[in-house]
C-alpha cells in the first residue's frame, strides 16, 4: 500500500459516541496528525436522519443515509458505532473485504461474530480494533493485547456492567431493594426500560467473551457462558455479607483450568477490604493476573459518550498509524483463536455463602449441617441470625463453606430443600477472592 | 531502513530484570515473532562478571563485560537495565546516535535526562520506550501515550513507591511504628539498607517527573518538586485519620493549574471508602483524570523482576514492530515537552488535617482557633482527644479545615507554634480527594 496524504475515515453511526469521536478528532487535529504521521480526514458519516441535531463539528456535507455512499469511498478506516448485530456486521464485513481497517465499539457484534470478523481482517491484511467494546474508557483491550504480550493470563475478574454495579452499590449504601434501585437507575438513564440485557447478566457475558478472545485465545459462544443476574439479591444478603466482611458485586470471571477454560457471570461476595469492593456506582473494573506480571487492575467509566469516544479515537490512531506505515494488521497480529472446552459450573471450586430461611425450631441446624456433610461440603462458619423477629417469622441460617466443588453444594442444597423446615428456596452466592 | 530478517537486540545489564527479559523472550519466542513480524534475536548482553549465576536461557556466547562489544554491533534495539544515571545515559546516547531504538527501565536516568534523551531519539528518528521505569508492571506509560491520545489529562495521583506503601499499610494494620516497619521492610528486601531514596519521597518524585512528560508535556527538574517522605507519620496520625474516616497514603500528585503545573509528593489523608485507600502493601496505583475520559485507575506490582520484565518486553515488541515496518519513532511521536512553571506549594488549595499536641488547660482551643481565623483558615471539624491520659501528658487537638490555600495554613501554624501551650511541632497532612 502506498503512503497516503491523509487517512480517510468513514463513520457508521453518529449518535452520542459518534458525535464524541467527531468532536475529539476535530479538537485534537494537529496532535493526532503528529501521532499518526498524517492528518485524519473524516469523509463520510452514515446517519439515520440528515436533519437530527448534531455536534457543531459535524459537517453537513459528510452526512448520508445510504450505507453504499460510505462503503463506496476509498476509506482507510471504517468506524462502526451503530450498535446491534446487523446491519453492523454485514457493513463491517464489506468494509474489511474492500481493504479498510475497522474500529468498532460493538460488543454484541463481537461476542457473536468476533472470531469470524478477526479471521476476515487477518485474511484481508487489515486491522480490527475494538477497545471501546468493553469497559468504555478502560484501556483493557490494549493492555491484554500489548502490555501482556509476553505473559500468560491465568485469570480475569471484571465488573463489566455499570447498570448492575450502580444498582448493587446503591442497594448497599441505602439499604434499598432491587426493584426500587432499578427504577431509579432507569430514571437516571443508567438502565434501559427493558433492563434484562444488563440486570440478567447477558451484557457482561458478551463482554467476557470479547475479553476471552484476547486473554485466553478462546472462541466462545456467549450463550454457553453460565450467566446469572442480580434480580434475586435482597437486603438480607447485603446485611449478612456485611456481617461476614463482604459486599456483593456482579462479576464476570475467566480462569485457565488445565485444558478447559472456566467462564461464568454471576453476583459474588467480595471482601470489603479488597480494591474490587470499592469499585462503585457506574464504574467498571477488570483485574487480570498474569503469570509473570502478577495482578493488574484497571478501573474507569464503563460507558458514556466521551470515555467511549476516547477509546474509539485511540483505536483510530493505532490502525491509521499501521496503515500509514504500509503494514496494517497490528491490532490483530498474533491473535489465534481456538475453540476451548468450558469447565462445567459443577466442576468450579469456590467458597460459598449459603442462606436458608427456616422455621426457628430444634434440629434445623443439625438438618442443614448433615445435608452438607452428606455431600462432603465442609463448613467454615455457621450463624443463626439472632435478631429479634416476630414469632412465626422464618429465621436465617447463614453458612460460609470451605473451598468445595459446586456440584457437591448444589446436590446438598437440593437434598436440604426437601426438608420440611425450609421456608423458601436456599440462596447460594459464590465468594470470590479478588 | 530496509526490512530485517530478525530484530537484533543488545542488553545492557543482566541482573534480575535482565534475566527475566531473556527468559520471557526465549519462552514466548514464536508468539513474539508473530506479533513483531520477525523473530527477536538477542545478540549481546553486557554483564559485570562473566561467571555470575544466570537464568538458564542466557547463553554464554552473548556475554561481554565490554560495552563497546555491545554498541559496535548493528543493533535494532538496545535494552538498558543497568540502573543509575551513568554510564547508562552515555551508553544510551551512543546507541541512539548509532540508530538503535532504546528501551529503558531507568527512572533516575529519565527523571534527570528524559527530555534530552527523547530529543535525541526524535532527531535520530528512533524510539525511546520506558514503560518499566514507572510502576513496574502497570501499563501507565502506554495508557498515557496511547489510550489518552485524544484527551487532556487534568490530574494524576499515584502511589508510586512500594516501600512507602508497604510501610504505611503495615503501620496501619498492625498499629506499629515507622522505624519498626522500616526494619521489617528491609529484612524482607522491600527497602534498601539506605532507605532515603524511598522513604523520603525522592523515588516517587522521579517517577512523577517521568509521568509528567507524558501526562502534561512537562519538562521538570525533580529537585524542584516539593517532596516529603513518611518518616514523621506516627501511630497517633493513623489513629486520628481513622477516626475521621481516612487512612494515610504516600502520594505523588500532578495537576493542571492554568498556565502552571502543580506537582508534589507527600503523605496524605485518603478516604477509607476510596479505591486508593485499599491499594495496599507493595502494590502501586495511578489514577488519571482525563477531560473526556474521566477517571482511569491502574493498579499492579510496582516493582519486581518479572512484572518489570513483562513491561520491558512489551516495549521491545513495540519498538521492534515499528522498526520492522520501516518507520521507527512511534513511542516518541507527538511528545512535545515544554518547561512549565510549577505552582508554589503555598498556592496549592486543599483541605488539611492539623494536629496540635498541647497542654490540657483552658484557652488552648480558643488560641488555636483564633490563630487559624487570623489567616482566614476555616474549620470544618475540631476535636480534642478525649482519651484518658496521665496528668501532665499533652493532649491532641485535631482539626480538619475547609479548602484553603496552603500558604495561609502555614502562616497560621507558624503563629500558633509561638503559643506557650504547644508541646511539640504542629503536624500538617493534606487531605486528597482521590
Amino acid at each position: 500500500m502506498s503512503r497516503v496524504a491523509s487517512v480517510k475515515i468513514g463513520l457508521l453511526g453518529c449518535g452520542t459516541v459518534g458525535g464524541g469521536v467527531i468532536r475529539l478528532i476535530e479538537r485534537h487535529r494537529a496532535y493526532l496528525a503528529a501521532k499518526v504521521g498524517a492528518p485524519l480526514e473524516i469523509v463520510r458519516v452514515l446517519v439515520r436522519e440528515l436533519d437530527a441535531p448534531r455536534v457543531p463539528e459535524c459537517r453537513r456535507e459528510w452526512l448520508t443515509t445510504d450505507p453504499e455512499q460510505v462503503l463506496s469511498e476509498e476509506l482507510d478506516v471504517v468506524v462502526e458505532v451503530l450498535g446491534g448485530e446487523e446491519p453492523a456486521g454485514a457493513l463491517l464485513r464489506r468494509a474489511l473485504a474492500r481493504g479498510a481497517s475497522v474500529v468498532t465499539a460493538n460488543k454484541l457484534l463481537l461476542a457473536r461474530q468476533g472470531p469470524a470478523l478477526l479471521g476476515e481482517a487477518v485474511e484481508a491484511g487489515v486491522d480490527l480494533a475494538f477497545e471501546a467494546s468493553v469497559g468504555g474508557g478502560i484501556p483493557i483491550v490494549r493492555t491484554l493485547r500489548e502490555a501482556l504480550t509476553s505473559d500468560w493470563v491465568g485469570s480475569l475478574h471484571g465488573i463489566l456492567n455499570g447498570t448492575c454495579n450502580y444498582i448493587l452499590t446503591e442497594m448497599q449504601r441505602r439499604r434499598a431493594g432491587f426493584e426500587e434501585m432499578l427504577a431509579e437507575a432507569q430514571a437516571l438513564g443508567y438502565a434501559e426500560a427493558e433492563p434484562s440485557l444488563d440486570v440478567d447478566g447477558h451484557d457482561a457475558a458478551q463482554k467476557l467473551v470479547v475479553l476471552s478472545m484476547l486473554a485466553f485465545g478462546a472462541k466462545v459462544d456467549a450463550a454457553r457462558v453460565p450467566t446469572e443476574g442480580i434480580r434475586k439479591i435482597d437486603q438480607l444478603d447485603f446485611h449478612y455479607a456485611d456481617r461476614f466482611g463482604y459486599t456483593i458485586k456482579h462479576l464476570a470471571i475467566g480462569r485457565e483450568h488445565g485444558e478447559a477454560l472456566s467462564l461464568r457471570v454471576h453476583p459474588a461476595l467480595v471482601a470489603k477490604s479488597s480494591v474490587f469492593a470499592n469499585i462503585d456506582g457506574v464504574l467498571n473494573g477488570v483485574r487480570v493476573i498474569g503469570e509473570a506480571l502478577g495482578p493488574c487492575l484497571l478501573v474507569g467509566r464503563g460507558a458514556g459518550e466521551m470515555p467511549t469516544a476516547v477509546s474509539v479515537v485511540a483505536d483510530i490512531v493505532d490502525v491509521a498509524r499501521s496503515r500509514r506505515e504500509g503494514e496494517p494488521g497490528l491490532a490483530t497480529r498474533g491473535i489465534q483463536l481456538q475453540e476451548r472446552p468450558l469447565l462445567p459450573l459443577e466442576d468450579v471450586e469456590s467458597r460459598y455463602y449459603l442462606r436458608f430461611d427456616v422455621e426457628d425450631r430444634p434440629g434445623v441446624l443439625g438438618g442443614i449441617a448433615n445435608g452438607l456433610a452428606a455431600e462432603g461440603v465442609s463448613i467454615e462458619q455457621m450463624v443463626q441470625d439472632g435478631r429479634a423477629r416476630a414469632l412465626e417469622q422464618p429465621v436465617s441460617v447463614l453458612i460460609i463453606t470451605h473451598v468445595t466443588r459446586e456440584g457437591a453444594v448444589q446436590r446438598a442444597l437440593e437434598a436440604i430443600s426437601r426438608q420440611p423446615f425450609l421456608r423458601g428456596p436456599a440462596r447460594l452466592l459464590r465468594i470470590e477472592d479478588v
